[in-house]
């Protein structure tokens, strides 16, 4: 599926670390809440509230998950979980399309 | 409004210029298109189909019209027209949030 239907979206964007990761936050009619965002090449560390998942359409990046000493290479088509309440880092290769989603 | 209800937006990012520019299609009941998007400080030259509405909703540039010597500064808050089948360039001082309407 190359779209999203039905949903809303928040005019105003998230904008973090001067613009290099940046996300749209879309509500779905359930009530369960995506964001799409991009991430420029570079160095980041993120915490999470609830549990997400992070599906990358196109890129390609390395995530250390909480708790593992291991980064993970993750590209396009491909995911990874991270849970609530947690923090992780990641490197970015190349300019990264993402679709973030928060889960219960 | 604080948001778009009830649109369709396509998965994947519009990625320009290595990633300094970027958005969103937002596809609207009736048919119409905007463009929620983020562009990182830098100068660009933009070419349009359809004439279009840039409305600024956070940062500050400079834009060349077509047709004008004339660079107008455009803020958060503001907005201004692009005639179709045109060209216009713009210089970005701070990151921009902008939502780009495709018209008729």
């Amino acid at each position: 599926m190359a779209e999203f239907q039905q949903v809303t979206v928040a005019k105003k964007a998230n904008i973090y670390f001067d613009g290099k990761v940046t996300s749209r936050k879309l509500t779905f009619a359930d009530g369960s809440v995506k964001t799409l965002g991009i991430m420029l090449p570079g160095e980041y560390q993120f915490g999470t509230d609830a549990p997400e998942l992070m599906q990358i359409q196109a890129g390609a990046l390395d995530v250390l998950l909480p708790g593992s000493d291991q980064w993970l290479t993750v590209t396009a088509g491909e995911q990874f979980a991270v849970p609530g309440n947690s923090r992780f880092s990641l490197k970015v290769h190349s300019v990264t399309d993402y679709c973030c989603s928060y889960l219960k």
